[in-house]
């Protein structure tokens, strides 16, 4: 709709705003590089500050520091409390003349780290520069405070690029726009979760204890990679998200593999045999009914998937992959279905400690992405429907003795609460004068999407706030989120500024 | 044969040789229990050298502590050492008239160990004495030096029962006979091996350099347990064994599975569909051949199998096990064919450390148990076959950036020397010896059985030396052997030594 009234607006007119945007970005680009070395140093500590969401002791630390960088640009900011579990800081800031209000959101908690798991000299919480990805051949830089840093170099640690990178892009947007004189167009919150990696247990209450304070016309959700091809892309949905855990049972106490062997079932041997019946090898999922629940996409939705640029090629070269799963399909299709992921599996033990022996029992976990239509309950119980097909006695405790001597297949399954997708539309007015914030910013078309692959709890936003939600994403898409060597590139945090102070102008 | 000519002994001569046979071992008995506490303290220090095979700072203290433990009972032993690897522990003893020899085999190395996973206070390493095993309700004893120790505890520790075990008895059942003034008929040699658990590769290198040294009548091997039911046992054959490393590949870098779900191949899944095709759920092989070139049992074994008194009943309780492998087939049954065992398997991370990703790789580790009439060669190749009839590309190495590009589906296999299974003959003249000598120690039938269901590098003492083995299994079954939580009940190390001082004695 806005779209098309566009055409009618004098072209001096537009010229005139894209000239006053232009001015704008390049003051806050000119800011930025005035200060690099103070955002850099205030992130270095951010990120070296442990944040796993579990993490009881640390979790204050972090909150503490966020607070402490909404003091500084002149934010009050108060800890929104659940009733058990980590806080949200929030803060706002009005305007003289702005009628509406945007909400930041981004996460300062991260997901468990497993310390061995990185590179030599790379450490979760103790942040260092690399030349590139130490897996591509970078190296760590030497770095010593006061040294100019490098746009293409890294900062590798966890939480470095999810999230903590939203929360120095919004701070610094806002600092940037104040300093130099710049006026937001919009009232301001801040709404910073801790819980987001734990699938935001408590996101729900919070939003009823504070809907009032809570109010605002729009949410923007700084989360998630950019897009693979490095283009800025707005994203309207996401997918919903629900981990299960699964054990499968052998025997009681470890088994020598020859004495036992041919006699005492095989736990890992039986997971391998679930897993497989869940997935054909294309990668369907072959439970029952997995993708009858899919809303299907909107017209709009399908035309705007179509223009974005393909990058399987690359990305097959990059990850060396010789064949995508489910064949000739694109990333971005992918994204609209459902998935069932295996996150991990263990049974016994592999490498320098492997012995012979039948395991005691075998783990998996699964991680479900749900799209529109899909409800995380009924996902969660057509797994389950497909595991009693199989043959499985399904508990969620540690079985007894009586039901060991009862079932031949016992399964544990235990799952955490998770969320279901969200969509917003694209033809919203809210919706087009983001994108033509961020159009601004750049001289290539950015990239829309009707939904990323990623999740946030963005339907518990709709659900209790009745809010409008677009996610835009701003760190570079191989950032290794949510796993070992985690990292940001720095061109990326000073492109997430500008993004951010564009849309804190927005018309 | 022996037993036919027996009948035609008269039967006070017989009666001479039993009671003579027991007043022996009441002599053997008197000795181990006035001398318990040295034996304990001895052993408690035996035990708590660590002695992974592959931890060349501690096997020579293994080695060393043998030479003395020998060296103390008058017997001059050395170290048979291969070009590389550890060496084993030879120590050699003639008797004026005896014109036969008996070589006892034992091993000093343990299986590797995962500290973390043994019960709150037991240390692989750090022996201690429980009441019955923790996870059936033991606890730790506060035991000092000097304590009666009850016959019914176990003493806890990595090589606790597999296999110092072994060299423990054999040593004490040699000091009490050489104490007790009674002579064994046999020369006698003591051959302590530091290999076993990884497959013994230096033996018959060993074996080749020192044949004549080596030269016997009839080896011994004291290794695995005795019978479930708790009797003593005679073995006259072994299984062979090799592993199999198996490494499946997905993408480069770990992925966050919601940006990468539905178009990055999954290698947990992918290890789990190939595992999966390796058996059906009745835990039967079915991988093309597997069975084909097993060697028939004879009617003698077949006989002696169907005299094994039945243990499944109170095993499936023990064990938690509702239905074994293969229904209604009693263990000893399935120690007549080949195994696939999945020691173990891993991808990601399960548990506190699960993230949502895509991890890159996924690991198994198989143990191939082999019966005679198996080749270790041909058994992997049957294995390896069936990978590649999958559409596995297959490598010996981490794949490189053309292999990817060019195959979807690339599979990393490893595997050890292993070798074949073993098997004596149960007629021969010096097996009903060793039968007879056992029997005179317990007052019921002592269990024969053609194989254990455990493996040793047997096939090799047959190739190169043209040896006669057979196996006396001396530790209690349910020992957590290669396993957490190992453990040796004491009662089986004092019937340990009784059972080897028969055998010393034996006619």
């Amino acid at each position: 709709m806005k779209s098309t009234s566009l055409r009618l607006i004098p072209l001096f007119l537009l010229c005139a705003a894209h000239l006053s945007a232009q001015n704008n970005l390049q003051k806050v680009t000119a800011f930025r590089k005035a200060h690099e070395q103070q955002i850099i140093a205030e992130y270095l500590k951010f990120v070296a500050i442990p944040d796993e969401t579990k993490d009881s002791v640390n979790i204050p630390l972090n909150t503490a520091y966020i607070v402490d960088m909404l003091a500084k640009r002149g934010i009050h900011a108060e800890l929104l409390k659940p009733a058990s579990g980590n806080p949200v800081v929030f803060g706002e800031v009005k305007f003289p003349g702005a009628t509406k209000t945007i909400n930041f959101y981004a996460h300062y908690d991260g997901q468990p780290v497993n310390p061995k798991q990185w590179s030599p000299g790379l450490k979760p919480f103790d942040p260092v520069f690399i030349t590139t990805p130490i897996e591509q051949g970078g190296h760590i830089i030497n770095y010593t405070p006061g040294m100019a840093v490098d746009p293409e170099w890294r900062l590798s640690g966890r939480a470095s690029a999810d999230d903590k990178a939203g929360i120095m892009c919004i701070i610094n947007a806002y600092d940037a726009l104040i300093q130099s004189k710049l006026k937001p167009t919009y009232n301001l919150k801040f709404f910073f979760e801790g819980e987001e990696e734990k699938g935001s247990p408590h996101l729900g209450e919070i939003f009823r204890k504070n809907k009032d304070r809570l109010a605002s016309d729009l949410w923007i959700i700084c989360d998630g990679p950019r897009h693979a091809s490095g283009k800025k892309i707005v994203v309207f949905g996401v997918r919903g998200d629900v981990n299960m855990q699964l054990t499968v049972y052998g025997p009681k106490r470890p088994l020598h593999s020859g004495n036992y062997g041919n006699w005492a079932p095989n736990p890992g041997l039986m997971l391998a045999q679930l897993l497989s019946s869940m997935k054909d090898d294309q990668g369907r999922v072959t439970i029952k009914g997995f993708y009858d629940d899919v809303v299907p996409l909107s017209e709009a939705e399908k035309a705007a998937i179509s223009k974005i640029p393909p990058v399987e090629a690359s990305l097959k070269k990059e990850l060396g992959i010789a064949q995508p799963e489910g064949g000739d399909r694109t990333l971005i299709t992918g994204f609209m279905q459902p998935t069932l992921n295996i996150n991990g599996m263990a049974s016994g033990n592999v490498g320098a400690q492997a012995a012979n022996v039948i395991p005691t029992k075998a783990d998996a976990v699964l991680d479900l992405r749900l799209v529109l239509g899909n409800d995380v309950n009924r996902q969660i119980q057509k797994v389950t429907d497909h595991i009693k097909a199989q043959g499985y006695y399904i508990t969620d405790k540690e079985p007894t003795d009586e039901e060991r001597e009862k079932y031949a297949k016992i399964i544990r399954i235990n799952h955490d609460a998770g969320y279901n997708a969200q969509r917003t539309p694209m033809d919203m007015p809210v919706a087009q004068s983001v994108i033509k914030a961020m159009q601004s910013t750049v001289d290539y078309p950015v990239i829309l999407t009707p939904s990323s692959g990623g999740s946030l709890p963005l339907f518990i936003f709709e659900k209790e706030l009745g809010a409008k939600v677009i996610t835009v994403p701003l760190v570079n898409y191989d950032n290794n989120q949510h796993a070992e060597n985690e990292n940001v590139k720095i061109s990326f945090l000073w492109e997430g500024i500008e993004t951010i102070a564009a849309i804190m102008q927005m018309k």
